[in-house]
């Protein structure tokens, strides 16, 4: 056994991370970072234990990796350790390009997809690392002829995934997501290079498909999480507004960088290590400090949203039966226009609509493949009997201030 | 039962907060901003779990304090139901004092200790509330005369170390601070108005102090966290030394305030009310947003320090069999001097000296009183047979960046 | 709170029971049996932990059921005290005439259905206890207008399956089976008398069912559970059908009362007080102790199914596409005739084929009622989108000793 | 990896068990039989939970050895795999010698210690294997030269102790006898062929100290589980006294064996293979199944013990503070024999005083050794301050009928 440095994790107890390559990408300032990025963003104003960081969940899916890496070299495939080595880093790395609050604010900070970045991260630091992440970012982007090692990383079954739902369950304490990882992983086999499960694993992978769609309705899109992240979206885009009026608003460095220019992915590229290393400095505390700071400004609207995030008073949002219709959106438009409760020109920032939709297993993608005991292998929706039908459900919903239900 | 709202704790499931009172004070500005200051500071630099929050853990604790008041009313001791509430506001509000990175920075921020600002966030509450934490306020002094109250609040066994214990085991994942709570409290009586424990609890109780023994040394004051609180501070003082000196220095509005002036226990009487709302303005984000900042400020000390706290590069603590000698402090100031890998006048901020001490068990401060069966009270040093001393352990130490060792 | 004595569960840390008819329940005789009835057969085979017994079981669900009142009474449904009691002695009673390893044997030593004689030992009970018991039989056989009293007991969202989903789920360590019976059961309500579930608990019923499918198939009718436990129904046959032919067979007295004639319905109710005596005293440990004796017995078929049970060399259970077919069992026959290695007569013992068939959820049945947030009561099967369509699974299988395959 | 079976254990998840020598081990009807023998005797009439057995135990600690000897082996100790697999042997095969309710009858059935059986067995079984168990047993005897591999097996820091805590702790549900068994066997090491644990480790040490001396009196020496096993005690003498006199004592088979005669260890070596045959016929299920048999027994003594015990109608056991004198013993015995509700010649039976000792931790045995830092190797006490100091507890009893209470 080489080297390696011990890390404490709540959900799997110990991660061992071996000296060498993979201790030196998490000791480097560019996954540091991750400590302060909450992998749930708004989540913990409802679950409020919610705080853990994309840090630590990342190592945990390192940590799964490993372990689906010994049980399927324990079954006789052939995986060698520069392959292992490269997995490793691929999934360690895979999310390393998010910034502050993920996903909320994917498009509104910066307009780059997290891939994209994660990508340029990789490349950067293959640089720095004098191309000992060549085999990595091959897998990463599914370049390499042995699918499966891609499929673990990125895939409706990959270790990414395995990791969130078991560390969103432990700190949310929704129990309910919890799922048989353990058992998932002993089952995972290699047909034709393709990552497959086998038959006597179908009731936990079932299980996990559900326990991942009752994550997404009761965590990820909980309405009160939903209305804290839109009114964030609303909150960054009226403080780039007011910027681009000449006003001053307050931001540390790193999110000022940000907030009073407009960088594209094209800049990104062409401009890479520049604009990489301001996006490295920027995370969740530049934005938590600048909201606080934001609640005095002068500003009615800007002013009214910074106060609401950070004393948690939130705007209601409602599920509807469909879309809104043009003539509903102007009836809420028109109340928030002539209440004197709210700011003037807030109804482009207050009332939003829209939809969030998710699917607990698509049957277009690549699918789930299980090897049956007369060594087929099928896709999932054609072996299991139960639920596994590829539905997509789509929630619309209108956020308002909580105000305005009283006023009707 | 009265209306109340849940709220979701993966320690204990579910906590219940009855709307009134506590609904109100838990909804107050001043009490949502301890979900932007985590319970121990900068542990997550070894226990990557640890990013909890004061916020849950004063629910927490209300929800034990909950707890331990049916058991002692189904055991027949009368506790009126305003007594009840008062209790609870008491722990809900017994840490509110605490700024950011709470104990790391009691006295680098402010010279003001955290319970006395408790005290006067207290008051300033009352006030607001017309008088409905005048009670709570009594409990919370120990001017009430059913000490018990107090002593769930403040004491060798209140339920805010028994909350801490168990909340802080969670999220390190140090399974072994896990403490049977629900064994204790089902003990807990109260004889002559003093909190009592029956017999048949001593062994959980021996546990309990044990752990919390444990605790201290493994997590609390663990070597490297111990480390990264030390550059805490010492980043401060460095960054108000500027200041002092009249440079410019970044800061978020709400940290600048407070180290462009010396604030004093006196100042916070006479101006409580503006001190403290500028007080609850600040915290963990402010800190962590302006030290990022501070990696590339011109002061090479200040940078060196922000830098390594910012990617965890942290300096490195050795544990003494004594105090440091002047001569061994005297050979480290001038390694440190000639040396050209560090900042001129680095000596006064890189290193450190000094001790840490931890006692289990006091059995000078009021002792955890036990009931035996044949209806005596005694003192757990007397009637436990293991242990229970209260023997105080000290440590000594030096601080030092890493590439010291190196150089000798 | 009326004086309670405490017990300890693992599964919910501590069950409190009332002293008064339920404690004296818990105390009879005919409760206290319930310790040497193992609540998973032969389970423990496959999940060695699995040893956990009906009487932990019965205390567990009545600990479920005091929870749901509560909840239900915190939301102002109208539940007398005495309401209460008795559900909870209902629910306390509601497996206590299962036999020795509980469905196994359910038609081999007494041609009666275990709700039967639930019925007639809470009768008897009720003559015992003079009438405390008359209401609790009432809901039990749903003859008590509040039918929400009745479906806490038995139904589809019974407290029966909440507790044995959680429990056989922690001691086989099958951690997918765990359910949010806590967020459940905080989502009761009551609509016109009917136990409703409030509809944003929907996804944690899917859950729920979803997590019993799982254990139906991962567990309850693991194929070489099903072996061990068909091995023992045949064990029995043998040793009755020899019995029969006068030949000795030793057998613990209470197991040698049902072995040596065939006890009816009919026979239960005419002769109630004494034949319940006598089933009152036979458990599993009477049939271990039997077994282990049958070993050495000179009949060929039973010493060797004793054997295999005694030691764990179990026959092989192999799942078919279908019923098997004559031609099929026929060759099995034969096979087993003409190996030496098999005792003569084996063949109508040591071939079964049948089959099991389970149904996650039925839409036939009284189907779990959602309660929609505008007030409409709908079944379940109606507000889901996902997966509860009430189908129903059947598999066939046949069983055989494992070295007939290496003959063939 | 060798091909190997996987079991479920519901305190580790999943144990491997490698195919070859340890599989037919396991797979041995000898080892079988732990199936049928309960890990913690009557502790289930206090903690019902606890039904768990030794076949789960054994193979618990065998896991811990395992994942030991993997840690040892990554910090460079040379250990072969022929070492490997013997001291896996040796853990699996520890307690091989218990007999039904394991230490409770360990000197009333038969006169011989559990530790000379699992010899005589472990002998047996390497004539069986032909050899293959040669260097298990020799490092069972502490006969080999690498110390360390005998004290995972047996000693103050052994596997058997680390897993019965775990194990016992999850049974039981008392969460305080929890130990760091991760974090400790991740501290091990070895200096001078003896097993050390680094200095780092020392609170979790304290810690698993203080959790097995809570567990010996919360769990193991609880009066009520002490009281329950004395009857049975003293249910066995009776049953043999009668037998002795000639009476008709209903036994199955295996128990009848041992009723009947008296075995000496003298015995045990001479007719080493019959009596070890019979002896492993034997077990809890035939105790138990007897004991409910002699409920309805002529005599008066053996059927209230009987009854007793097959009710959970328990004696009281109360704690002295010292031994009880001649005269508190002649007035208890008096009492029994004038009351009227006792049999006649219950006296012998009924009334029992003894004491019961528990050491948390000896420093008379060979100490647990401590690394420290500088490579110094340390006695614990010498280097723990805390409550490691070697004392011994000794609690005097008496047991006596309940009602006996009442009249004075």
């Amino acid at each position: 056994m080489k080297k390696h440095k011990i890390l404490n994790d709540p959900v799997y107890g110990f991660i061992t991370l071996p000296y060498g390559t993979l201790f030196d990408i998490v000791e480097h300032p560019y996954f540091q970072r991750l400590r302060r990025i909450k992998q749930v963003s708004l989540t913990h104003y409802v679950y409020p234990g919610a705080m853990h960081t994309r840090f630590l969940h990342a190592l945990g899916a390192f940590h799964l990796v490993r372990q689906s890496l010994d049980v399927l070299i324990s079954k006789g495939i052939e995986i060698s350790e520069a392959e292992c080595e490269a997995v490793c880093v691929a999934i360690l790395l895979h999310d390393i390009g998010h910034g502050p609050f993920s996903h909320t604010l994917e498009h509104t900070l910066i307009q780059v997809h997290h891939e994209t970045l994660s990508l340029l991260f990789m490349q950067r630091l293959n640089e720095e690392f004098r191309g000992r992440l060549d085999l990595a970012i091959r897998i990463f982007r599914n370049q390499y002829d042995k699918p499966f090692l891609h499929q673990l990383v990125s895939g409706q079954l990959d270790m990414d995934r395995m990791d969130y739902l078991n560390r969103d369950s432990y700190f949310t304490g929704v129990s309910e997501g919890v799922i048989g990882y353990d058992r998932i992983i002993k089952m995972l086999n290699v047909r034709d290079g393709q990552l497959v499960v086998e038959q006597k694993g179908i009731y936990s992978i079932e299980k996990f498909l559900i326990a991942r769609r009752l994550m997404y309705w009761q965590v990820y899109l909980h309405k009160t999480v939903l209305a804290a992240e839109l009114m964030l979206v609303q909150t960054l885009k009226r403080a780039r507004h007011l910027i681009d009026r000449g006003e001053t608003v307050f931001a540390p460095p790193a999110l000022a960088f940000f907030l009073n220019q407009t960088i594209t992915a094209d800049d990104f590229i062409g401009r890479r290590d520049e604009l990489l290393d301001h996006f490295a400095r920027l995370d969740d505390t530049d934005l938590a400090s600048a909201i606080k700071a934001w609640q005095t400004h002068g500003d009615g609207v800007l002013s009214y949203l910074a106060w609401g995030l950070a004393n948690r008073k939130l705007f209601r949002l409602r599920f509807l039966d469909g879309p809104a219709s043009a003539e509903e959106l102007a009836g809420w438009r028109q109340q928030l226009n002539q209440s004197d409760h709210y700011p003037a020109g807030c109804e482009d920032y207050f009332l939003v609509t829209g939809q969030e939709s998710n699917t607990a297993y698509s049957t277009f993608k690549d699918e789930i493949r299980i090897l049956t005991k007369d060594e087929r292998v099928l896709p999932m929706s054609q072996v299991s009997d139960f639920g596994v039908r590829g539905t997509s459900v789509t929630k619309y919903y209108v956020m308002y201030p909580k105000g305005l239900d009283a006023e009707q």
